[in-house]
């Protein structure tokens, strides 16, 4: 049997104080199964995002106890920072990596969900592919209103959470846990000050404002560089990929006069992502991951 | 320490014989830190391809177990193909693939010739990357006159092996080990039926008529399908990639007049290629192959 393997990205509202950080992330070090990643604090944001994979009970296992911590010791009446957060535990999602269903990852999403209300006592709300309603699909959707305005919020009927009591936690206040894909941060360049341009390009190609799948996209001014930015989230590159992307960027630019000027892709992005990207350039035919040589390795 | 990771494609000269074959690829099976990836026979070639990779000292060790055993049971003075060939174990290539240098598998290369010939008796010639003079690095030179010319070749001053005794081994002939990258065989097909199409643009390519560095081709018909092919071996993506190929040979194919009908990729080829090819075709700054979350789950 073929080797599962889930992603999990908690989101803690702690990005300052270092003992705290290491006690938050003391669960994923040194167990079985279970590899960190990456971690990034930031001090203004008062906020540490963790990326940490494995063999997903493992993982589980790993993430509830880091949850734990990060309840006992971070206190949201004290917290400042330019994020907005709504618990301790801001966000968890989950991610079905390698020979896993998105199902599969909505189940452990939900276990998870489930486990950190009954065992650490906090009010959680299922979002994204694991969300109960339409409505809470969107983080920002269950988040607005952070954590002063979630204790009158989550006595509203339609926002009653889906697991634990209707009340926020004193100090962690509310949690949000889902499945969802990996997520691509993409940001294409282009050779023009003029901040209009990348925000009529990023209309035209994002999502919600009826252009491309799975596309969240903003016009960013990069002063230093001289240039403006489409500065992309794709959040399911088997919807649309970065090549159909680029290309429609590339084809919108076109249309203004303008030339991209490169991209980049901040973070991670996983291998399948790239693979295809490079069999659309190719035109390949009857191509599969199998065929990539470390994707045998890791099985 | 990240860990090393080798590769080794030995070809075995019996590719009809199932319960040789099996003894053959024996030590691959259940050895810690050894992973057989793929095996293909071919009983009109009468020969046999393995994959197999690992911790380099351990896939070393699998190896010399295997030609041990592929000594035991070939008799070359038997053996009939289509392939051509000069040993029992007609060529050992090692490839370096994760978090190791040509130069180091270079000297796994030469451990392993030396090994093979002073504990299993046999000649070894030294090709590609650690070929000891220029004559010898395409083993085709090597080869040439094959298993039963090969006890002439062998006793001329300039043929004499690089390990081993100046005579062939009985019925196990002469063996070549070296170091190399990995080959990734790439095919584009024309929308044409004319072959001279084909032949002229694998003519333009091909590094030995003055095209792409690393890149050996050749122009093929397919029939079947009433196209042509220009048919690739890539020696080395560091040095030309996928992409810049597909383009050159799109932009020959333009000059005839023939448009490109897809492409393919045969067997196995490494995630950096892909990951390239992909960041060729995006135009990405700065990218690295750490961005991509296997890499590091490989670690």
């Amino acid at each position: 049997m073929k080797k599962k393997i889930m992603e999990c990205v908690p989101n803690f509202s702690e990005g300052r104080d270092k003992a705290k950080m290491e006690k938050i992330i003391a669960p994923f070090a040194g167990r079985q199964g279970v590899t960190m990643l990456d971690c990034q604090a930031d001090p203004d944001h008062n906020r540490m995002v963790v990326t940490v994979v494995g063999e997903p009970q493992a993982l589980l296992e790993a993430v509830i106890k880091s949850v734990d911590a990060a309840v006992a010791c971070i206190d949201l009446r004290q917290h400042q920072g330019q994020h907005p957060r709504m618990g301790a535990v801001d966000v968890v999602p989950f991610i079905p990596l390698r020979n896993m269903s998105m199902t599969e990852a909505i189940d452990f999403s939900r276990e998870a969900a489930a486990r950190i209300a009954n065992e650490l006592g906090l009010p959680v709300f299922l979002y994204e592919e694991s969300a109960t309603r339409p409505e809470r699909r969107n983080l920002a959707s269950i988040r607005r209103g952070q954590f002063e305005g979630m204790a009158a919020k989550i006595k509203e009927p339609e926002w009653r959470p889906d697991f634990g009591p209707a009340e926020i936690h004193p100090s962690a206040g509310v949690t949000a846990v889902g499945a969802r894909m990996p997520l691509i941060a993409f940001n294409v360049n282009l050779q023009t000050a003029d901040l209009s341009i990348a925000d009529a390009i990023a209309r035209k190609v994002r999502e919600s404002s009826g252009g491309l799948p799975c596309c969240k996209a903003i016009g960013v001014e990069l002063a230093e560089q001289g240039v403006v930015q489409v500065s992309m989230n794709m959040t399911d590159y088997t919807r649309t990929g970065l090549a159909e992307v680029s290309e429609a960027i590339r084809r919108e630019a076109a249309r203004h006069g303008v030339e991209v000027a490169g991209s980049e892709i901040v973070g991670l992005a996983p291998m399948a992502a790239l693979a295809e990207t490079a069999a659309h350039a190719l035109g390949l035919r009857g191509f599969s991951m199998a065929q990539v040589l470390e994707s045998r390795l890791l099985e």
